[in-house]
This record gives C-alpha cells, sequence and structure tokens, in this order.
C-alpha cells in the first residue's frame, strides 16, 4: 500500500497544534504520514511566559518549544522538522526556499496546509503562507533539480488566524474534528508556554463546530475551518 | 432505495442548458431526479431570433422556448417546470416566491445551483440568485406551513455567467463533465434560437476543461465551474 | 438633565438580546433611554422550539416571543415596541418605512444600532439594515413632514451576525461589557425558545474580550464587537 | 448630418450640474444632444434651504426646483424632462420604468451618465443607477416593444458622489473640462438653493484636474471623474 | 505628570507635513512629544523644484529637505530625526528595521501614525507603511531585546495619500483640525521646494471638513481623515 | 516624423506571444517601434518539453528559448531584449531594477503592457509587475540619474492571466486584434515548448471577440483584454 503525504508549513512551532492539530490528528488516524514543517520556534515572539523566568536564553528557548512541539506532534500523530530560520521577524533567505522545495519533492503531499495570506499582528504568518506558495511552484517546474520529478498540484488550504476577520480570511471548509478532539486537547496542554490559548481554541473548536452543523445538517461539536486557495476539482458536488 | 433530487433555478428557459447542462447530465446518469425551475421563457430578452420573424406574437414564443426547453432537459434527463414570471424585467411577487418555497419542501434537495450574485447586463440572473437563496432560508423556516417539515441546508452552487470577470464570480468548483459532453451538446443544439451560443459555450466547457486539470493533475477535457455560497462540509480535504 | 436616547433596530424579537445586549445595558446603567425597535417576532423562522410543541398558532408563537422580548428588554434596562412586520420574509411597505422615521424623529438617538449589510442565511437581518439607513436618511430630510426639525447625523453601528466571515461583517469597535455581562447572561436566559444559543453568544463575547484586551493592552473579559457604517469624527485618536 | 445623442440619468433635479456639468456642457458645445432625465426634483432632501422659508409647500419646491434644473440645463446646453417620481424616498414603479425604457430607444443615446452603484448618506442615487442599467437592459431586448428597434451597447459612466470612498465609488476617467468650466460654474450659481455646494464642487474639481494632470502629464486645470460600469472597447489604448 | 508620546512614521520628509501636520499640532499642543521619524529626504522623488537648479547635488538636495523638515517640524511643535534610507527606491534593511524597533520601545507611543497600505504612484509609501507595522510587532516580542521591556498594543492610523481612491485608502476618522489649521499652514510654506502642494492640500483640509462636519452635525472648517489599522476598543460609541 | 515606442515588459520569454501579440503587432503595423522586454527566458518553469529531451542542460534550453522569442517577435514586428534574471524564482535585484528604469527613460513609452497584480499559480508574474511599475516610478523622479530627463506619466495595462479570475484580474479594455490575429497565430506556432497553448489562446481571443462585441455593438472576432492600473485621461467617453 502507499503511504500517503500531507505538509504542513508552520511559522512557529506551535501554530501548527491550535490551528491545524484536529485535521493532523484526523489524517495520521487514517495512516497518513503528516509532516509539520515549523519555518521558526517562535522563540521570540510566541514565548513570553518562558521569557518571564530569570535568566532566560534565547537557546533554551528554542530548545522548549522544540521540545513541547516534538511532543505535541508525538501526540497527534505526525512528524516534525524545524529550519530555525528566526522569528518577529521570520527570515528565508533562497537557499531556505529551495530547502522547502526540496520537502514538496521528497514528500509529495497530496494536500497542504499554511498560513492565512494576511494577518496585521504577526508578519511571519503571510511571509510563511509566501514560502508555502513559492515553494510548490518552484516543485512544480520541470527545470528546477530537472533530475527529479516535478511536484503535481496539491490544494492548499489555509489554517485560521487568530482575529480571522482581521486577517481577511474567511472559512469556506469545515472539518469535523470531534473524533480526534481529545487528541487535539492533549496537544493543546503540552504548550505549557501558551496555556492562556487553551481555552480560546477550545471556544473556537465548539464555535466552529456549530457553524459546521449549521451548514450540513450533520451533527457537529468540534470543527477546524479553512479557506481555499485553490479551485476544487471533483465530480460531485456533495461531499 | 430512496430517490435523491437536486434543484436547479433558472431565469430564462435555456440557462440551465448552457451553464449547468452537464452537471445535470451527470446526476441524472446517476440516477437522481434533478429539477430544473424556470421563472420565465426568456421570451422577451433571450429570443432575439424568434422575434426577426414576420408576425411573431409573445404566445408564440413563449411556446417555443418551452418546447425547447423540455426537450432539452429531456436529452439532459431532468425534468423542468416552468413559472411565467416574465423577464426584461423578471418579476416575482411573494406569492410565486412561496411557490418556489414549496418546490423546495416537496423536492428537498440535496444541492442546488443557481446564478450569480450580480451581473451588470443581466437583472433576471441576479433576481434568480436573490430568490432561490430566499426561498430556501424560508423553506428552514420552522413556523412556515408548520405542518409541513423544515428544508436542511443544501449547498446552493452559483453557475458561469456570460462575462464572468463582470460578474465578480469566481470559480470554486471545477465538475468534470466530459462523460456527459456529448449530451451538453445534443441539448445545446435544441436551442435553435440562440445558435449563436452554441460555439461559445462548448470554448467555455474546453477552457474550463484546461483549468480543472491544471488544478488537480487529473486528465479533463471539458468542465462546468460554479462558485458556491456557502462553507463546505466534510471530513476530507480531498474529494 | 436632558434625556439622551439610542434606537436599535431589530428585525426579530430576540437579535437585540444575542447581539447588542451588552451595549444596551451598558447605556442604560449610564440613564439613557435605549429604545429596542422590533420589526417582526421572529415567529416562524427563529422559533423553532415553539412550534414543536403541538397546536402551536401564529398568534401564540408571537405573543410567547413579545413576552420574553420584554422581559429581557426589562432586565437590560431598555424600552421595546414592536411593529409585527411579519419575518421570513420579512416585508416592510413605504407605511412602514415612515414609521420608522417617525421613530428616529421622535427619539433622536445619539447612536443606532442594527444589522449587517449581509446575511446568506438571513435574508430579514439585511433588510433590517436598509431600512435603518432609509428611514434614518428620510429623518433628515428638510421636506419630509417640514413641520417636524429634521435628524442630525447619529452615527451607525452593525452588531454581530451568526456567522460573522460568511456576512462579510468585520469587527471595527470592540465595546467593554464586562461590568453587564451577568445582565446580558439574565436577558439571554429568559430566551427559552432559543436555549442552544446561550452557550454560543458566550463564547462569542470571551472570544470578543480576548480580542479587545489584545488590541487595546487592556484587561477586558466580555465584549461587543460591531462595525462602523460611516467614518467617526472627533478630535482624539484614542478614546 | 447625424445628431449624436447622451443620456443623464439625475436622480434630483440638481445632481446633473455638480456632477457632470462640465461633460454636459463639452458635449453641447460639440454639437450633441445631451437629454437630462430627472427623476424627482429632489424636493425633499435637497431643498433645505427653500423649506426654511415660512409657508413653504411642496408643489412651491418642485416648481422651484424645475425651473432652477431649467436654467441651468439651459446654460449647459442640455435639454431636460422630468419625472416627478418622489425623492426621500425616491420610487419608480414599473410603469415608471418602462418609461425610462422608452426615452432610451427614442433617444438611441451613445453614452450615459448616472450615479453610482452605493452610497450610504443617499439611497436615491444607488436606486437611479440602478433603474438607468436596468431600463438599459429591457431597451436592449428584442421581445420588449418588437415594433421598435432594440438598443445598442451605449457605455455607462458614473459620475461623483459627495463622499466618493464612502461609496466605493473610484474615478476610472477623467474627463479635461477646463474649456467649459466658466459655463459649469454659471450652472452651479443658478442653483441658489443649495449655495454651500459652489466652493465645494469648485475644490472637487480642482482636485480632480490635479490628478488627471498627473495621471497624463497634460495642462489640465478642471477635471470631472467618471466609474465605468462596462469594459471599454477600442483599437487603441490611448486616446 | 507622565509625558504622552505619539509617533509618525514619514517615507519622506514632507509627508508628515501635508498628510499628519494638522494632528501633529494638535497633539503638541495638548503637551504631547510627537516625534516625526523621516525613512529618507524625499531627496530623488520628492524635490524636483530643487533638481532644476543647475549643479544641484544630492548632498545639496538632502541637506536642504532636512532643514524644510525640521523648520516645519518645529512650527508644529514636533521632534524630528532622519534615518537616510534613501528614497525611489526606499530601501530598508533589517539593521535599520531594529532601529524603528528601537524608536517604539524608547517612545512607547500611544498612537501611531503612517502612510497607506497600496499606493500605485509612490512604492517608498507602501513600504514605510510595511515597515512601521513590523516594527511595532517585533517590538511587541518578549524576546526581541528581552532586557528592554515589550511594547503594548498602540492603534495606527494611516493618513490620507495623494490619490486617495487609487489607493485603496478610506476615510474612517476625521480629526477636526480647524484650531490648529495656521500652524498647518505654516510648515507648508516652509515646502518651498513643493509650493505646487499648497492649494491642493489646503482643499484637501476643506473638503474634509465638510465631511466631517456632514459625519457629525459639528461646525468643522478644517479636518485630516485617517483609515484605521485595527479595531478600536473602548466603552463608548461616541467620541 | 517621431517615433512612438511602447514598452512590454515579460516575466518570461513566451509571456508576450500569449498576451500581448495581437496588441503588438496592431501597433507595429502602426509604425511604433514595439520594444519587448524578457526578465527571464522562462527556462525552468515554462520549457517543460524542451526538459523532456534527454540530456538537455539550461544553457540550451535559455538559448532555445531565446531564439523562438527572437522569431515571434520578428514576426510581430517587435523588438525584443533579455535581462536573464532567472525564473521560477525570478529574482531581480536593485542593480537589474535601474537597468529596467534605464529601459524607461531611453525608451519614453507611450503605454507600457506588463502582467496581473496577481497570480496564485505563477509569482514570477505579480513580482515582473511589481518591477515595472516600480522602475517606472524611478525613472519619474528628478534626482535619479538627474542628467537624464524625466519619464511622463505614461498608462500600463496588465495583460490577461492564465487563470483570469483566480488572479483577480479584470478585462477593462477590449483591443480589437482581428486584422492582425493571422500574425498572432503564426508567432504562437512558432513556440513550439508550448504547443498545448496554441488552442488555449485561440479560445481566448475568440471568447473576448465576443466579449469585445457584446459590449460595443462592433463586429469583432479577435479581441485581448487587459486591465487598467492608472485612471483613464481625456476629453471623450468613447474612443
Amino acid at each position: 500500500m502507499t503511504q500517503r503525504n500531507a505538509l504542513i508549513i508552520s511559522a512557529h512551532s506551535a501554530d501548527f497544534v491550535w490551528r491545524a492539530g484536529g485535521a493532523i490528528a484526523l489524517y495520521a488516524q487514517r495512516g497518513w504520514n503528516v509532516h509539520v514543517l515549523c519555518l521558526s520556534y517562535g522563540e521570540r515572539g510566541e514565548s513570553a511566559k518562558m521569557w518571564r523566568e530569570p535568566g532566560m536564553t534565547l537557546d533554551r528557548v528554542k530548545k522548549g518549544r522544540q521540545d513541547e512541539a516534538q511532543r505535541a506532534a508525538d501526540i497527534l500523530g505526525a512528524s516534525v522538522s524545524f529550519m530555525d530560520c528566526g522569528d518577529y521577524p521570520l527570515r528565508v533567505d533562497d537557499t531556505a526556499l529551495l530547502r522547502i522545495v526540496d520537502v514538496y519533492r521528497e514528500l509529495r503531499p497530496e494536500f497542504v496546509l499554511t498560513h492565512s495570506f494576511k494577518d496585521p499582528y504577526n508578519f511571519d504568518h503571510p511571509l510563511a503562507n509566501h514560502l508555502a506558495l513559492e515553494a510548490r511552484i518552484i516543485a512544480q517546474a520541470h527545470g528546477h533539480a530537472p533530475e527529479q520529478g516535478v511536484l503535481g498540484a496539491p490544494p492548499v488550504f489555509l489554517f485560521e488566524p487568530h482575529q480571522p476577520e482581521q486577517c481577511e480570511w474567511k472559512p469556506e471548509l469545515f472539518i469535523d474534528i470531534s473524533s480526534v478532539w481529545d487528541r487535539k486537547v492533549a496537544a493543546f496542554e503540552v504548550m505549557a508556554a501558551q496555556e492562556h490559548l487553551w481555552d480560546y481554541y477550545t471556544r473556537v473548536a465548539l464555535q466552529r463546530g456549530v457553524q459546521a452543523a449549521r451548514n450540513s445538517g450533520r451533527k457537529i461539536k468540534h470543527a477546524e475551518a479553512y479557506q481555499c486557495v485553490y479551485p476544487r476539482v471533483c465530480d460531485d458536488f456533495l461531499g
């Protein structure tokens, strides 16, 4: 049986948990290899709690966030790797960009999840989106590393930002994550540095669950919402 | 086995052929009952060729367009009914609106296809869109004709207008209609009054086919494109 | 001391509670006369629970919803009146429109709260928005009932719809309602017909509270969010 | 020599002066027949000064505004007619709509000027826009009054609203009106009821003139700006 | 008494005068420390008049523009500093970006004014906007220079570009600057290199004044308009 | 007689043929000097067919694409130059940007054609757009290379991307290319590496032709469509 793959491109080491933890757990449970690529550890901008400890250093923060992310990925059933490109500001040069291209070519994901196009509160997120899309396009080019095979056209979905309306992000696809909700919570709770977000993202899942139910007539308790980058192609309106 | 139903709400008697003929044939072939509700015959605004015949009358035009639409629906495998609300301008009062509500409640469609939100070349089309959505909402109200059961939440898709960019319409879903393309062409060719559109909509299908292929990596020759009104709810990114 | 007034225009009898209950309680507490104008009782479309009782009639539903709305308004400290224009669909003719104009002219509100511009799930809400704005404009016309004085230019704010992103509604103003949250909850709980919304709108208030805190650096637990129709005019960036 | 025609559709009796007076004078000077169709006199909503006179009546206001509009049209070199549909709110039923269709069919204008799509300060303006476009579409229908010839596809341009950004209106075409500016001013000054607007629209013309110069490198002092409804068709990028 | 601070981030040395001179004078008059940070002198792209003098050099232009900007700031009551990053094109590397972060951390402004998101006539302006927002976000990160305290969440407002509609900029906040208009004019008139803009921005202030009056019912002669980047948080609809 | 010039800025070596070949041939026929500036050869991302040949090298692909582009330009009557900046990803540093500025200053084009603002399938295209606009702005700056004369304000038009709706591109100007269609086809057919696009762009021209006819009432068979970046300035609504 062929291994099926999905790729999650996350600006900081915890984004994938809050924003796509349910989808990751769902696909891992189905036997997919879900790989999370963290462009940074969120060491500067998303580790406020650690920085309040006296004598904290950048390396210790990075190490701490990496450990957490690894444990969360383990709980969700995903693999994870880190590019250590720095955060606030995230900076990815062309060498690093081509490493993302390599990940695409090696993994050959059937779908990709990443950040929103815009975020006036966080410039690393839109940059991660840009890189995820740009690397995907380069991976499709026949003349880039022509000895490798080109990538197909995996669809890309954008997970929910912290303040969705301010980011001009819109839910276009609801994924029912009720069956893996306990796993997402378990992964949440690893993120000791961001305990203030546990309740917030629990409520997000419940609100999106109510909306998913209302848009489908199905019974759904917890959901994640995604925006679609490319049109969907199929032979069915439903499903 | 339960009969499955789809509803197409068309401003004029031929719109469903050009814009959704492939999807209709596809679902008819799968055993669905696809019902087309024509709000008018397009007798004034979309029958130029008939009006060029000497001595033409409104009744003869209506009768001619109804016959054509019936034959096209037969070819596609759909049923069709007509509300005779007039065109250019289409005018639908609340009595007629509640008849559309009845159609929703009786048919209980699993999905609905109708016109785009805007069209600066044709005001009947956006009105049909408005009525299709408004009737759907009323059909969901527990207090409307409470002795009947309420409607669920069937998704609504908007078929392609004649000049898509001017209508702010965007393809969000491509349906592969290659397997029923010959039926769509046969239904086209019934529309003798609008022969000038045959080539136009053949090219539309080919262009959308190329785009569908490019967005999916699948081999697709002919496609129809739709915009989505409501978010999709499912447990799968693909499909 | 001059009585200060605010006007809330609500499509159905309960909308003002979920969407603006905090702001209403806040201003009532400050001694303002807050008047809620309900265009309908929400008798058909927002009273599902009552309709499930055997032998229910339209009049009993209306009476029930009116009683609830009155009790909720009492708790919030607002006055309320009802226009009984029907719902699903709401229909307001020019006679009724001019009654809304009269309310503007009599009340002379310093601000107005109403529904969003768009809502693909509910066509009564955008219609209420349209009527609220149109009546305001007529009330400003010197030649409309010229014996009365004209209205000034009260700002209008749009309260949060059920599925904000689908309605293209955007939070532009957060009001801290923490101090009156218990009143809003008490008003909530009067709405026995819509018990399923209690938790939903509690979570909305908490999410908007977190966002309000993040956008201001202030400690805020519960908030309501509003979109602005007109530009704000003042001599201060803050406040 | 064939008479060339242009049609201006104006919600109130003075709109055409402020918003399109330059273009009207320019084409009149070139020998065109420019016809202004005023849907109302602006008697209620745009005649504040007259209503401040004691004992003023609706009929006297209408008569006064009609006289002013006629004199302004004379100065600009245009003909003008009035439909007396009422203002604040403007209300145009289908009978009146078909009279506008008749105007299109009789005049056969080569271009049309009317109001913007949106205006949150004035609901008569967007309605005039809607009617202008809807009547144009009906006039193109072969089955509407088939004994008359159908209308071609005259382009439609939207003149500048009072608060352009709030109306989501955008200048896409600048017309240099420097050569007829004195005529526009003379027409302005007829509008005694709206003297407060003289300076405002003089400044609008100067600002648009600076912008027109900057976008073209030409020397332009006074300009009017328009938004385009339909794409332009030609064989030249310039011009 | 605590010193209150505001920060103006200006791409070129004169932008702050035309676009925010009134607001600066208003807050200076109230005792605030208003600091203007000029990313460049506008030496290449906004000093046409100086370049027409024979034998002009880049250094002399820079020096001239700096002197003018200093004098204008003095008149307005603001302090000013210059980063000399170059213009047409403005280029700001990460070292310079972190200097802007330092300015945020040192000044701790209560609000920030900068350029619009887009400007198809001037690419330095949107870049200044981007830098102003990015630096603000970095200044909020606990792990950036952790020995310093983090920045709060000062609101950001975008001043009016030269051709507002082309920049997709919208007035959302009008500030009454009538009381300091004479100071703004005095600052204007220092800008000898851009004399052609004096009248233009005088008219802008008058037009925005009329609009501010219309949106508030207050008497306002001169105003400046701003777009808001983040939602406003408060406990009052008015003010 | 003065030589008149136009500038086409193309990301890859073949874009100008598919997207603007008709306009180029039209102006060449009129005696204009139309210059095409290719930022890259499209060697990696748009040469799939060549890369399928065994032993292909980057240099051979570049050479092949350059030859094709030269032959196509010859057929269309244009001159062409190449900047060899690389593709997938295209990368243009400030030195190269200033070379584009030089081209503007030397050529002094009366109009410019380039790519769309956005393209989620191709990041080189929006970058070419950005560079074309940025270089134009720098070329207008009096202080850039002050010994040269500054550029005026040539209008810029954006040619049609491959999937127009996904790129948020909108046809605002149709150019009738029927008279030079055979030349465009001849230029097409040089592009052996992209034979799969011949039919696609033939259909694009026919669809745009139908739309151009419908928007003008003129007989037009083949057209190209463009979006406008800047407002048009003229003294005529038609033309």
